[in-house]
């Protein structure tokens, strides 16, 4: 972490950052791709790092997607990816639940969530109610009278859900203050999410209003989460010293890579603009490198070839 | 406002009470009612208030109902009162817009709320969108593209609506954004109220996803909020100093009174224990008077005969 990012714009700047580091953390919106079009360069960028075997890890706030629905945006936009090579909010609820939380079999957890979250928690065995299930979807006056209170409940997680409505706010709410011990966890904290068009509320503002009636932060596994890296490290070894965090989002990506001990390279073709880093209302939260576009390390490919 | 509330048991402490206040205030659910049950001795007292010419006033801020429709609780449980003596939050919003704001009539409101909302909106001749609208009553994907942006709504006002969802609070959030200048109203911060069987999601829950986007608190007009006072100060003539403001909940009626240099009755048959007040998890929030019950002062109708 440096008082000012160094600016790179040369091949021997790039070339340095190339030598520096093994293994290449990337955020993926506002990163390779905006909404649904790919940054320009970045396919050749992630083909150089390939060339020379760098370790690449694509790390994503998204929690409305498993990491497998994930890839199929990879594959639409031409990047040639593997599902391992993702890791996902959605996914570090749910390995933080079996490999934390250690939840019992017997128990189960409450999700306000989409689809993705559910096939996470599959994934892990993690047993659950609520999500996508038809009764919770529902614009129908709640009535607690109606509710049957699951004892086994031992969580609530939440995610992006588009679905949000007053049953499942409620229903939560019973959980977390009704079954002793019931832990309050969020894949992510982004207040709001961009969509192609313009700006929709994200899993933050979703699991708000739980927030405020417990008057508690949930446990948040996303980014800047050290929960996100824990994942990777039970997959993917790696050296913190020769890893780089590439992100778009000073509180997530960049904060993220400063928590986890990782340099951290800043690209401004997502929501940061130079007024976030420079002068006076300048975050405090400052990259060690800043660069343009990710797609601007495409000039190395004359050196590798 | 004293450093210890005085205990009043005593038919004398009450009379004392009597004479030293022309206007009395109340909350209602928890003071004269729970849920659906009147507290025991409530009709008495009110009616020996009336007796003694009281100036009788009811500050809720339930936000679901308007005072039409509020007016009908008080009809079942046998308490005689006019509408004139309500005043609400979802009132005290209208108000606010109409007289405060002084919105154009070219202007429109957003509203996250129910029926109750919407009728105080149009008694104060306040034009909205959204609301029990069918069309953002709805759990089906929500997309920018099919998004009209009104450019004539100034404000969103936010009250309980047991109908949240995704649509609203994005098409919400978008007025909150785009629409230079809108304002961002609730009719009151709670976070929870108490249902009849339990703790349900109050309108502080329901608004809780726009402020965590947003990064600010709205103006709230129910209690503590000066401008519910401000409210009924438009309609009625009362000395502070002659007028006792009684409640169960700290954190909104008794904060109220202060706020408005009332005095204040805290009473037991609602929210607030005993702990809450003395011993070591005592709220800083302390009122005048503490009773156990607004009925405890039904013996003074001996003195009245």
């Amino acid at each position: 972490m440096s008082a000012t990012p160094s600016r790179l714009t040369t091949i021997r700047d790039f070339t340095i950052l190339l030598d520096k580091y093994d293994t290449w953390m990337f955020d993926c919106d506002g990163v390779l791709w905006r909404g649904s079009e790919i940054i320009e360069g970045v396919i050749e960028v992630l083909h150089i790092l390939r060339c020379r075997r760098k370790k690449i890890i694509f790390v994503t706030n998204n929690a409305a997607k498993s990491r497998k629905s994930y890839k199929s945006k990879f594959d639409k936009l031409g990047l040639e990816v593997h599902v391992d090579e993702i890791y996902g909010s959605a996914h570090a609820a749910a390995v933080y639940l079996s490999s934390v939380v250690k939840l019992p079999k017997s128990k189960k957890v409450y999700v306000i969530g989409m689809k993705g979250l559910e096939e996470e928690l599959e994934e892990e065995g993690v047993s659950y109610l609520g999500g996508t299930d038809p009764h919770d979807n529902t614009l129908h006056p709640f009535s607690l009278d109606e509710f049957h209170l699951d004892p086994d409940v031992a969580a609530v997680v939440c995610g992006l859900d588009m679905s949000i409505n007053y049953t499942k706010i409620a229903k939560a709410f019973q959980y977390l203050t009704r079954n002793s011990g019931c832990q309050f966890i969020a894949a992510n904290e982004d207040s709001t999410y961009p969509a192609s068009n313009g700006i929709l509320p994200g899993a933050g503002a979703v699991m708000a209003p739980l927030r405020h009636m417990l008057g508690r932060d949930p446990i948040c596994t996303g980014k800047p989460s050290a929960i996100m890296l824990d994942c990777i490290k039970a997959k993917v070894k790696f050296d913190p010293k020769r890893t780089l965090m590439v992100g778009d989002r000073l509180n997530t990506d960049i904060e993220f890579g400063h928590n986890g001990g990782l340099s951290t390279l800043l690209v401004l073709t997502g929501v940061t603009s130079e007024s976030d880093i420079s002068g006076p209302n300048a975050s405090p939260t400052i990259p060690d490198f800043v660069v343009t576009s990710l797609g601007d390390l495409r000039i190395l490919d004359r050196e590798v070839a």
